[in-house]
Protein backbone atom coordinates (compact mmCIF):
# COMPACT_ATOMS: atom_id res chain seq x y z
CA UNK A 1 0.00 0.00 0.00
CA UNK A 2 1.29 3.28 -1.28
CA UNK A 3 2.30 6.03 1.58
CA UNK A 4 -0.89 8.19 1.65
CA UNK A 5 -0.85 11.77 3.72
CA UNK A 6 -4.51 11.36 4.70
CA UNK A 7 -3.23 8.57 7.39
CA UNK A 8 -0.78 10.86 9.04
CA UNK A 9 -2.72 11.69 12.67
CA UNK A 10 -2.08 14.96 12.91
CA UNK A 11 -3.19 16.20 9.18
CA UNK A 12 -6.20 13.47 9.37
CA UNK A 13 -7.16 15.56 12.38
CA UNK A 14 -7.07 18.78 9.99
CA UNK A 15 -8.72 17.13 7.72
CA UNK A 16 -11.72 15.85 9.71
CA UNK A 17 -12.03 19.26 11.05
CA UNK A 18 -12.93 20.78 7.59
CA UNK A 19 -16.32 22.16 6.46
CA UNK A 20 -16.70 19.25 3.53
CA UNK A 21 -15.44 16.83 6.27
CA UNK A 22 -18.20 17.71 8.96
CA UNK A 23 -21.09 18.95 6.90
CA UNK A 24 -20.80 16.58 4.50
CA UNK A 25 -21.68 17.99 0.38
CA UNK A 26 -22.99 20.61 2.29
CA UNK A 27 -19.76 21.97 2.93
CA UNK A 28 -17.66 22.16 0.12
CA UNK A 29 -18.24 24.89 -1.92
CA UNK A 30 -18.03 22.88 -5.61
CA UNK A 31 -21.19 20.69 -3.95
CA UNK A 32 -24.14 22.56 -6.32
CA UNK A 33 -21.79 22.89 -9.75
CA UNK A 34 -20.50 18.92 -9.31
CA UNK A 35 -24.60 17.83 -8.38
CA UNK A 36 -25.61 19.65 -11.63
CA UNK A 37 -23.23 17.45 -13.86
CA UNK A 38 -23.79 14.10 -11.76
CA UNK A 39 -25.90 11.79 -13.99
CA UNK A 40 -29.02 9.07 -13.16
CA UNK A 41 -28.03 6.82 -10.73
CA UNK A 42 -31.56 4.67 -10.49
CA UNK A 43 -30.64 1.06 -11.10
CA UNK A 44 -26.97 1.69 -11.79
CA UNK A 45 -23.93 0.60 -10.36
CA UNK A 46 -21.12 3.05 -9.75
CA UNK A 47 -17.44 3.56 -8.55
CA UNK A 48 -16.18 5.93 -6.23
CA UNK A 49 -12.54 6.43 -6.51
CA UNK A 50 -10.84 7.98 -3.57
CA UNK A 51 -14.01 8.08 -1.59
CA UNK A 52 -12.85 9.35 1.33
CA UNK A 53 -15.52 9.94 4.11
CA UNK A 54 -17.80 8.19 1.42
CA UNK A 55 -20.13 11.54 0.84
CA UNK A 56 -20.52 10.92 -2.63
CA UNK A 57 -21.12 6.92 -2.59
CA UNK A 58 -24.02 7.65 -0.37
CA UNK A 59 -25.64 10.17 -2.56
CA UNK A 60 -25.56 7.34 -5.28
CA UNK A 61 -26.96 4.95 -3.10
CA UNK A 62 -29.70 7.03 -2.03
CA UNK A 63 -30.51 8.22 -5.47
CA UNK A 64 -31.12 4.61 -6.83
CA UNK A 65 -27.53 3.16 -7.29
CA UNK A 66 -28.04 -0.75 -7.06
CA UNK A 67 -24.20 -0.94 -6.42
CA UNK A 68 -22.09 1.46 -5.13
CA UNK A 69 -17.61 1.02 -4.55
CA UNK A 70 -15.99 3.28 -2.90
CA UNK A 71 -12.45 2.73 -2.78
CA UNK A 72 -9.74 4.49 -1.42
CA UNK A 73 -6.02 4.27 -0.19
CA UNK A 74 -6.84 5.86 3.39
CA UNK A 75 -7.81 3.10 5.97
CA UNK A 76 -8.53 6.20 8.35
CA UNK A 77 -10.96 7.52 5.52
CA UNK A 78 -12.90 4.34 5.11
CA UNK A 79 -13.09 3.99 9.22
CA UNK A 80 -14.93 7.76 8.61
CA UNK A 81 -16.68 6.10 5.71
CA UNK A 82 -17.92 3.18 7.63
CA UNK A 83 -18.58 4.88 10.05
CA UNK A 84 -20.58 7.68 8.52
CA UNK A 85 -22.11 6.73 5.29
CA UNK A 86 -22.64 3.18 5.54
CA UNK A 87 -26.26 1.73 3.42
CA UNK A 88 -26.30 -2.06 2.00
CA UNK A 89 -25.91 -0.97 -1.11
CA UNK A 90 -22.05 0.42 -0.62
CA UNK A 91 -18.87 -1.32 -0.71
CA UNK A 92 -15.50 0.37 0.54
CA UNK A 93 -12.49 -0.99 -0.36
CA UNK A 94 -8.97 -0.38 0.47
CA UNK A 95 -7.06 0.03 -2.33
CA UNK A 96 -5.12 1.87 -5.35
CA UNK A 97 -7.22 2.83 -8.40
CA UNK A 98 -3.38 0.89 -9.86
CA UNK A 99 -4.20 -2.23 -8.11
CA UNK A 100 -8.02 -2.66 -9.17
CA UNK A 101 -8.96 -5.55 -11.16
CA UNK A 102 -12.45 -4.96 -11.51
CA UNK A 103 -13.51 -6.92 -14.95
CA UNK A 104 -14.57 -5.01 -18.05
CA UNK A 105 -17.93 -3.31 -17.90
CA UNK A 106 -18.01 -3.34 -14.10
CA UNK A 107 -19.44 -0.56 -13.68
CA UNK A 108 -22.15 2.40 -15.20
CA UNK A 109 -21.06 5.23 -13.51
CA UNK A 110 -17.63 6.39 -12.52
CA UNK A 111 -17.41 9.44 -9.90
CA UNK A 112 -14.24 11.11 -8.45
CA UNK A 113 -13.45 14.23 -6.26
CA UNK A 114 -10.70 15.47 -5.66
CA UNK A 115 -8.21 12.71 -6.04
CA UNK A 116 -6.49 12.95 -9.47
CA UNK A 117 -4.50 15.11 -8.59
CA UNK A 118 -2.66 12.67 -6.25
CA UNK A 119 -2.04 10.55 -9.16
CA UNK A 120 1.05 10.59 -11.36
CA UNK A 121 -0.61 9.53 -14.71
CA UNK A 122 -4.49 10.89 -15.66
CA UNK A 123 -3.59 8.72 -18.81
CA UNK A 124 -3.80 5.78 -16.54
CA UNK A 125 -7.16 6.29 -14.82
CA UNK A 126 -8.80 7.25 -18.80
CA UNK A 127 -7.74 4.04 -19.43
CA UNK A 128 -8.84 2.20 -16.78
CA UNK A 129 -12.13 4.30 -16.43
CA UNK A 130 -12.74 3.28 -19.92
CA UNK A 131 -12.43 -0.36 -19.59
CA UNK A 132 -14.33 -0.35 -16.37
CA UNK A 133 -17.57 1.47 -17.95
CA UNK A 134 -20.21 -0.46 -19.72
CA UNK A 135 -21.78 1.58 -23.14
CA UNK A 136 -23.28 4.74 -22.17
CA UNK A 137 -21.31 4.75 -19.19
CA UNK A 138 -20.58 8.46 -17.09
CA UNK A 139 -17.41 9.42 -15.73
CA UNK A 140 -17.39 12.43 -13.79
CA UNK A 141 -15.05 14.18 -11.80
CA UNK A 142 -13.67 16.67 -9.88
CA UNK A 143 -9.80 17.82 -9.48
CA UNK A 144 -7.41 21.05 -8.84
CA UNK A 145 -7.59 23.59 -11.65
CA UNK A 146 -4.38 23.61 -13.15
CA UNK A 147 -4.44 27.63 -12.87
CA UNK A 148 -4.22 26.45 -8.67
CA UNK A 149 -1.90 23.58 -9.26
CA UNK A 150 1.01 25.38 -11.95
CA UNK A 151 3.25 27.06 -9.52
CA UNK A 152 3.32 24.26 -6.99
CA UNK A 153 3.05 26.34 -3.38
CA UNK A 154 -0.73 26.75 -4.24
CA UNK A 155 -0.64 30.09 -2.51
CA UNK A 156 -1.58 33.89 -3.20
CA UNK A 157 0.92 36.59 -4.22
CA UNK A 158 0.51 38.77 -1.06
CA UNK A 159 1.64 42.51 -0.90
CA UNK A 160 4.38 43.76 1.69
CA UNK A 161 1.92 44.17 4.16
CA UNK A 162 0.11 40.72 3.37
CA UNK A 163 -2.89 41.50 1.19
CA UNK A 164 -3.55 39.03 -1.53
CA UNK A 165 -2.30 40.24 -4.75
CA UNK A 166 -3.07 38.34 -7.32
CA UNK A 167 -2.93 34.25 -8.03
CA UNK A 168 0.71 33.40 -9.63
CA UNK A 169 0.92 30.78 -12.13
CA UNK A 170 3.90 29.69 -13.74
CA UNK A 171 6.10 26.45 -14.90
CA UNK A 172 2.30 25.75 -16.69
CA UNK A 173 3.65 23.47 -19.00
CA UNK A 174 5.98 21.25 -17.12
CA UNK A 175 3.30 18.40 -15.82
CA UNK A 176 4.82 16.76 -12.52
CA UNK A 177 4.64 16.70 -9.07
CA UNK A 178 4.61 19.82 -6.98
CA UNK A 179 5.48 19.94 -3.52
CA UNK A 180 2.41 22.05 -2.20
CA UNK A 181 1.25 22.98 1.29
CA UNK A 182 -2.06 21.78 2.26
CA UNK A 183 -3.34 21.83 6.11
CA UNK A 184 -0.16 23.06 7.06
CA UNK A 185 2.09 19.89 5.46
CA UNK A 186 3.75 19.34 2.76
CA UNK A 187 1.78 17.00 0.48
CA UNK A 188 2.35 16.06 -3.28
CA UNK A 189 0.12 16.83 -5.87
CA UNK A 190 0.39 16.65 -9.66
CA UNK A 191 0.14 19.69 -12.13
CA UNK A 192 -1.27 18.56 -15.53
CA UNK A 193 -2.54 21.21 -18.08
CA UNK A 194 -5.56 21.37 -19.25
CA UNK A 195 -5.04 20.03 -22.46
CA UNK A 196 -4.14 16.58 -20.79
CA UNK A 197 -7.20 16.33 -18.90
CA UNK A 198 -9.25 17.01 -21.86
CA UNK A 199 -7.71 15.26 -24.63
CA UNK A 200 -6.78 12.17 -22.98
CA UNK A 201 -10.50 11.84 -22.25
CA UNK A 202 -10.98 12.73 -26.25
CA UNK A 203 -8.20 10.55 -27.88
CA UNK A 204 -9.44 7.65 -25.90
CA UNK A 205 -13.02 7.88 -27.09
CA UNK A 206 -15.21 9.76 -24.63
CA UNK A 207 -17.71 11.83 -25.39
CA UNK A 208 -17.42 15.71 -23.67
CA UNK A 209 -20.45 16.27 -21.79
CA UNK A 210 -19.63 19.53 -19.49
CA UNK A 211 -16.53 21.44 -18.20
CA UNK A 212 -17.23 23.98 -15.63
CA UNK A 213 -15.10 25.44 -13.24
CA UNK A 214 -17.27 26.11 -10.14
CA UNK A 215 -17.71 30.05 -9.13
CA UNK A 216 -18.78 30.07 -5.44
CA UNK A 217 -22.32 30.90 -5.11
CA UNK A 218 -23.67 33.94 -3.31
CA UNK A 219 -22.79 32.94 0.94
CA UNK A 220 -19.39 31.38 0.02
CA UNK A 221 -18.25 34.71 -1.84
CA UNK A 222 -19.32 36.97 0.59
CA UNK A 223 -17.74 35.13 3.14
CA UNK A 224 -14.57 34.49 0.72
CA UNK A 225 -14.21 36.81 -1.63
CA UNK A 226 -11.16 36.06 -3.25
CA UNK A 227 -13.11 32.45 -4.35
CA UNK A 228 -13.88 34.98 -7.12
CA UNK A 229 -10.32 35.97 -8.12
CA UNK A 230 -8.96 33.06 -9.60
CA UNK A 231 -10.14 29.28 -10.54
CA UNK A 232 -9.62 26.58 -7.80
CA UNK A 233 -11.36 23.57 -9.12
CA UNK A 234 -11.99 21.54 -12.30
CA UNK A 235 -15.16 19.68 -12.79
CA UNK A 236 -15.57 17.15 -16.18
CA UNK A 237 -18.59 15.29 -17.40
CA UNK A 238 -17.94 12.91 -20.17
CA UNK A 239 -19.55 9.82 -21.41
CA UNK A 240 -18.15 6.14 -23.10
CA UNK A 241 -20.90 6.58 -26.90
CA UNK A 242 -22.74 4.00 -27.02
CA UNK B 1 -18.79 49.96 -39.05
CA UNK B 2 -17.44 50.09 -35.38
CA UNK B 3 -14.41 51.39 -34.16
CA UNK B 4 -11.04 49.48 -35.39
CA UNK B 5 -7.87 49.47 -33.35
CA UNK B 6 -6.21 48.17 -36.69
CA UNK B 7 -7.37 50.66 -38.96
CA UNK B 8 -4.78 52.92 -36.66
CA UNK B 9 -2.48 53.94 -38.73
CA UNK B 10 0.60 53.57 -35.98
CA UNK B 11 -0.86 50.54 -34.54
CA UNK B 12 -1.38 48.92 -38.04
CA UNK B 13 2.52 49.15 -39.14
CA UNK B 14 3.51 47.69 -35.64
CA UNK B 15 1.19 44.69 -36.23
CA UNK B 16 2.79 44.47 -39.94
CA UNK B 17 5.86 44.29 -38.24
CA UNK B 18 4.70 41.52 -36.56
CA UNK B 19 6.32 37.67 -37.42
CA UNK B 20 2.84 36.53 -37.76
CA UNK B 21 2.20 39.36 -40.57
CA UNK B 22 5.63 39.16 -42.41
CA UNK B 23 5.53 35.60 -42.30
CA UNK B 24 1.93 34.13 -42.35
CA UNK B 25 1.37 30.89 -40.62
CA UNK B 26 4.46 30.09 -40.29
CA UNK B 27 5.50 32.71 -38.20
CA UNK B 28 2.75 32.28 -35.78
CA UNK B 29 3.32 30.00 -32.19
CA UNK B 30 0.58 28.61 -32.63
CA UNK B 31 0.34 27.31 -35.84
CA UNK B 32 1.63 23.78 -35.51
CA UNK B 33 -1.08 23.00 -33.15
CA UNK B 34 -3.61 24.74 -34.93
CA UNK B 35 -2.98 23.04 -37.98
CA UNK B 36 -3.87 19.68 -36.77
CA UNK B 37 -7.13 20.71 -35.42
CA UNK B 38 -7.93 21.99 -38.89
CA UNK B 39 -10.65 19.31 -40.61
CA UNK B 40 -10.75 18.29 -44.36
CA UNK B 41 -11.24 21.33 -46.46
CA UNK B 42 -11.64 19.42 -50.06
CA UNK B 43 -14.25 20.75 -51.92
CA UNK B 44 -16.03 22.65 -48.72
CA UNK B 45 -17.40 26.12 -48.22
CA UNK B 46 -15.01 27.75 -45.93
CA UNK B 47 -15.98 30.77 -43.36
CA UNK B 48 -12.97 32.79 -41.64
CA UNK B 49 -14.14 35.21 -38.77
CA UNK B 50 -11.57 38.00 -38.36
CA UNK B 51 -9.95 37.04 -41.38
CA UNK B 52 -6.59 39.66 -41.08
CA UNK B 53 -3.98 38.93 -43.79
CA UNK B 54 -5.87 36.25 -45.15
CA UNK B 55 -3.36 33.84 -44.72
CA UNK B 56 -5.50 30.90 -42.86
CA UNK B 57 -7.64 31.54 -45.69
CA UNK B 58 -5.24 30.62 -48.74
CA UNK B 59 -4.37 27.58 -46.53
CA UNK B 60 -7.84 26.71 -47.00
CA UNK B 61 -8.43 27.43 -50.61
CA UNK B 62 -4.94 25.94 -51.17
CA UNK B 63 -6.34 22.55 -49.65
CA UNK B 64 -8.93 22.63 -52.27
CA UNK B 65 -11.69 24.63 -50.39
CA UNK B 66 -14.06 25.89 -53.35
CA UNK B 67 -15.46 28.39 -51.95
CA UNK B 68 -13.83 30.58 -49.07
CA UNK B 69 -15.16 33.99 -47.51
CA UNK B 70 -12.63 35.96 -44.98
CA UNK B 71 -14.60 38.44 -43.07
CA UNK B 72 -13.03 41.27 -40.98
CA UNK B 73 -13.48 44.98 -39.81
CA UNK B 74 -10.23 46.45 -40.49
CA UNK B 75 -10.11 48.34 -44.22
CA UNK B 76 -5.75 48.22 -43.56
CA UNK B 77 -6.52 44.14 -43.02
CA UNK B 78 -8.71 43.57 -45.82
CA UNK B 79 -6.23 45.86 -48.17
CA UNK B 80 -3.42 43.21 -47.36
CA UNK B 81 -5.28 40.12 -47.56
CA UNK B 82 -6.38 41.11 -51.25
CA UNK B 83 -2.63 42.00 -52.09
CA UNK B 84 -1.09 39.17 -50.43
CA UNK B 85 -3.89 35.78 -50.42
CA UNK B 86 -6.00 36.29 -53.60
CA UNK B 87 -7.38 33.34 -55.02
CA UNK B 88 -10.20 33.06 -56.90
CA UNK B 89 -11.94 30.84 -54.26
CA UNK B 90 -11.59 33.77 -51.79
CA UNK B 91 -14.00 36.88 -51.75
CA UNK B 92 -13.18 39.35 -48.50
CA UNK B 93 -15.59 41.47 -47.05
CA UNK B 94 -15.54 44.05 -44.90
CA UNK B 95 -18.20 42.77 -42.07
CA UNK B 96 -18.80 42.55 -38.18
CA UNK B 97 -19.77 38.90 -37.44
CA UNK B 98 -23.22 40.42 -35.46
CA UNK B 99 -24.07 42.18 -39.40
CA UNK B 100 -23.59 38.93 -41.03
CA UNK B 101 -27.01 37.59 -42.59
CA UNK B 102 -25.08 34.74 -44.58
CA UNK B 103 -28.59 31.99 -44.48
CA UNK B 104 -28.33 29.18 -42.67
CA UNK B 105 -26.09 26.23 -43.80
CA UNK B 106 -23.92 28.56 -46.34
CA UNK B 107 -20.89 26.91 -45.05
CA UNK B 108 -19.30 23.46 -44.06
CA UNK B 109 -16.39 24.90 -41.96
CA UNK B 110 -15.98 28.24 -39.60
CA UNK B 111 -12.61 28.86 -38.38
CA UNK B 112 -11.82 31.85 -36.66
CA UNK B 113 -8.24 33.35 -35.24
CA UNK B 114 -7.37 35.32 -32.20
CA UNK B 115 -10.67 37.45 -32.97
CA UNK B 116 -13.34 36.71 -30.36
CA UNK B 117 -12.00 37.98 -27.50
CA UNK B 118 -12.56 41.07 -29.09
CA UNK B 119 -16.31 40.59 -29.13
CA UNK B 120 -18.44 41.30 -26.21
CA UNK B 121 -20.45 38.00 -26.38
CA UNK B 122 -18.79 34.38 -27.44
CA UNK B 123 -22.73 33.38 -26.88
CA UNK B 124 -23.75 35.27 -29.72
CA UNK B 125 -20.80 33.82 -31.89
CA UNK B 126 -22.06 30.54 -30.71
CA UNK B 127 -25.56 30.76 -32.21
CA UNK B 128 -24.33 32.65 -35.42
CA UNK B 129 -21.52 29.96 -36.33
CA UNK B 130 -24.67 26.86 -35.42
CA UNK B 131 -27.04 28.46 -38.01
CA UNK B 132 -24.37 29.24 -40.52
CA UNK B 133 -22.44 25.54 -40.31
CA UNK B 134 -24.39 22.35 -42.39
CA UNK B 135 -24.91 19.20 -40.22
CA UNK B 136 -21.29 18.06 -39.93
CA UNK B 137 -19.98 21.25 -40.31
CA UNK B 138 -16.44 22.11 -38.60
CA UNK B 139 -15.70 25.07 -36.01
CA UNK B 140 -11.98 25.73 -35.61
CA UNK B 141 -10.71 28.72 -33.68
CA UNK B 142 -7.85 30.16 -31.06
CA UNK B 143 -8.22 32.80 -28.57
CA UNK B 144 -6.11 33.96 -26.14
CA UNK B 145 -6.00 32.03 -23.09
CA UNK B 146 -8.77 32.87 -20.17
CA UNK B 147 -5.26 32.58 -17.89
CA UNK B 148 -3.62 35.27 -20.55
CA UNK B 149 -6.76 37.79 -20.02
CA UNK B 150 -7.98 37.62 -16.92
CA UNK B 151 -5.90 40.08 -14.78
CA UNK B 152 -6.34 42.90 -17.67
CA UNK B 153 -2.92 44.14 -17.88
CA UNK B 154 -1.54 40.94 -20.07
CA UNK B 155 1.97 41.35 -18.32
CA UNK B 156 4.07 39.34 -15.95
CA UNK B 157 4.81 40.29 -12.60
CA UNK B 158 8.27 40.98 -12.45
CA UNK B 159 10.84 41.66 -9.47
CA UNK B 160 12.18 45.03 -8.33
CA UNK B 161 15.20 44.16 -11.22
CA UNK B 162 12.74 43.27 -13.50
CA UNK B 163 12.47 40.07 -14.22
CA UNK B 164 9.36 37.98 -14.48
CA UNK B 165 8.58 36.49 -11.55
CA UNK B 166 5.48 34.78 -12.45
CA UNK B 167 1.95 35.37 -14.46
CA UNK B 168 -0.55 36.74 -12.37
CA UNK B 169 -4.46 35.29 -12.48
CA UNK B 170 -7.02 37.89 -10.86
CA UNK B 171 -10.61 38.93 -11.63
CA UNK B 172 -11.30 35.37 -13.24
CA UNK B 173 -15.09 34.83 -12.76
CA UNK B 174 -15.30 38.73 -13.33
CA UNK B 175 -15.99 38.25 -17.36
CA UNK B 176 -16.05 41.60 -19.37
CA UNK B 177 -13.85 43.98 -21.31
CA UNK B 178 -10.28 44.59 -19.79
CA UNK B 179 -7.71 47.64 -21.00
CA UNK B 180 -4.97 45.40 -22.00
CA UNK B 181 -1.41 46.90 -23.61
CA UNK B 182 -0.86 45.34 -26.82
CA UNK B 183 1.38 46.45 -29.46
CA UNK B 184 2.26 49.77 -27.67
CA UNK B 185 -1.82 50.63 -27.43
CA UNK B 186 -4.27 50.36 -24.93
CA UNK B 187 -6.38 48.09 -26.29
CA UNK B 188 -10.02 46.24 -25.36
CA UNK B 189 -10.21 42.83 -24.76
CA UNK B 190 -13.00 40.62 -23.52
CA UNK B 191 -12.15 37.82 -20.74
CA UNK B 192 -14.20 34.92 -20.38
CA UNK B 193 -13.63 32.01 -18.56
CA UNK B 194 -12.84 28.69 -19.92
CA UNK B 195 -16.27 27.51 -19.21
CA UNK B 196 -18.23 30.43 -20.82
CA UNK B 197 -16.24 28.90 -23.73
CA UNK B 198 -16.86 25.45 -23.48
CA UNK B 199 -20.22 25.58 -22.39
CA UNK B 200 -21.46 27.78 -24.42
CA UNK B 201 -20.32 25.39 -27.31
CA UNK B 202 -22.11 22.20 -25.56
CA UNK B 203 -25.25 23.85 -25.13
CA UNK B 204 -25.61 24.95 -28.03
CA UNK B 205 -25.07 21.58 -29.51
CA UNK B 206 -21.65 20.86 -30.50
CA UNK B 207 -19.49 17.56 -30.20
CA UNK B 208 -16.38 18.62 -28.49
CA UNK B 209 -13.20 17.35 -30.94
CA UNK B 210 -10.10 18.74 -29.28
CA UNK B 211 -9.48 21.63 -26.53
CA UNK B 212 -5.94 22.54 -27.14
CA UNK B 213 -3.51 25.11 -25.14
CA UNK B 214 -0.56 25.39 -27.79
CA UNK B 215 2.96 24.80 -26.34
CA UNK B 216 5.79 26.74 -27.96
CA UNK B 217 7.89 23.84 -30.05
CA UNK B 218 11.55 23.75 -29.24
CA UNK B 219 13.11 27.06 -31.34
CA UNK B 220 10.58 29.14 -30.01
CA UNK B 221 11.08 27.95 -26.15
CA UNK B 222 14.92 28.37 -27.30
CA UNK B 223 14.17 32.57 -28.05
CA UNK B 224 11.02 32.40 -25.32
CA UNK B 225 11.51 30.14 -22.66
CA UNK B 226 8.93 32.43 -20.71
CA UNK B 227 6.53 30.71 -22.80
CA UNK B 228 6.60 27.69 -21.17
CA UNK B 229 5.65 29.24 -18.20
CA UNK B 230 1.73 30.72 -18.90
CA UNK B 231 -0.57 28.97 -21.46
CA UNK B 232 -1.09 32.24 -23.87
CA UNK B 233 -3.62 30.61 -26.25
CA UNK B 234 -6.67 28.11 -26.21
CA UNK B 235 -7.68 26.10 -29.55
CA UNK B 236 -11.04 24.53 -29.86
CA UNK B 237 -12.09 22.24 -32.12
CA UNK B 238 -16.20 21.66 -32.36
CA UNK B 239 -18.29 19.71 -34.66
CA UNK B 240 -22.07 20.17 -35.33
CA UNK B 241 -23.78 16.75 -35.23
CA UNK B 242 -24.80 14.67 -38.72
Amino acid sequence: MRENKYDDPDFFTRYSAMSRSVQGLAGAGEWPALQKLLPEFQGRRVLDLGCGFGWHCRYAAERGAVAVVGTDLSAKMLEQARQKNTLPQIVYRRQAIEDMDDPSGSFDVVISSLTFHYLASFTDVCRRVWDWLTPCGDFVFSVEHPVFTAAGAQDWHYSTDGVPQHWPVDCYFDEGPRQAMFLGEQVVKYHRTLTTYLQDLLHIGFVMKAVVEPMPDATLRAVMPDEMRRPMMLLVAAQKPS
